[in-house]
């Protein structure tokens, strides 16, 4: 997607360990306009697959699943990654290994929010190994929910995480694919 | 907001510590309709105020913030919660105490994100005894920003964190204020 591109060469930064901060308007400022117009992308690529939910993971999928589901107009069920006094039902679990963050975490969605009627999209900001996009996929098998897709709005390619779960037969529809990253440089595939 | 409070008597749940779950269409399955009544209500009621941002904390706040800024037509941003490797600036830091999660933590948020120039309007989805929110204007207050207002979707009005805002004279408007809750009651003001 040509708008994402521009405006990662515009604005993102290549930091040491394969970080790429595109934190001026995708995760901790949000350009809702431009959030908007990934919604547009992604509900034009699965319009067609009768997505019932839209599942994303706390906290920088959320912006991004909430603008997109204002075109689907369905739901949006985010998994959470720590058990706080508001979550006591029974839950879905899955160990996610943390790539920004370093280490491990489990997130965890409540049962009653997701289950075998449902077909879902997951969205997410960035696609890296995939361990994040695995976490969710577990936690729709647990369910029984059938998985129509998965929307990236930044895949680091080079990372092989998209390209395993494509090879696996899911629709991995990212809007930015990096193949490749320098200190100054960020090449799409 | 008769459309919110509805939804709370319909679908919210008391639980032990005077925790209100409202996790069905609020903070873990989200309602994008309902979020959108909601900031539409925001910007009926802050539009002549001049903001230029709209400033939230992780995770709860930024489904309603990313909602409301579609109809102000300015930037989100939130504050974080933990320092990640994706945190490379210099950064705002305030300490707020959880309601839900019990303890402390630092919230940061970036400085070049926020300054003298901008007017913020501070969104989240719970008001209780105003820690977080009171996180936040220390934030508005180190970035030098003018403060045009706070929106909750939930005060819990027994708490008095809201109160005692309002008498420091700030505009806290609250979309459903509750003045009393027991196990199978909830009472607005």
């Amino acid at each position: 997607m040509k708008l994402l591109e521009e405006r990662i060469l515009k604005e993102g930064r290549v930091r040491p360990g394969n970080i790429l901060k595109v934190d001026s308007f995708l995760n901790h400022q949000l350009d809702i306009c431009l959030l908007d117009e990934l919604g547009a992308e992604f509900f034009a690529h699965f319009k067609d697959c009768g997505i019932t939910k839209i599942v994303t993971i706390e906290s920088s999928g959320i912006a991004i699943a909430c603008m997109a589901a204002r075109h689907f107009h369905v739901p949006v069920v985010f998994a959470k990654k720590s058990k706080s006094k508001n979550l006591d039902g029974d839950l879905y679990r899955a160990v996610i290994t943390s790539y920004t963050h370093g280490g491990d975490y489990t997130a965890v969605l409540e049962q009653r929010f997701l289950n075998e009627s449902d077909n879902i999209l997951i969205l997410d900001d960035f696609l890296a190994t995939g361990s994040a996009q695995r976490g969710l996929l577990s936690i729709a098998q647990q369910a029984g929910a059938k998985v129509a897709g998965i929307g990236i709005a930044v895949e680091k390619g080079f990372q092989g995480g998209g390209d395993e779960l494509r090879s696996e037969g899911y629709d991995v529809y990212s809007l930015a694919l990096i193949d490749h990253m320098t200190d100054d440089s960020v090449t799409f595939r």
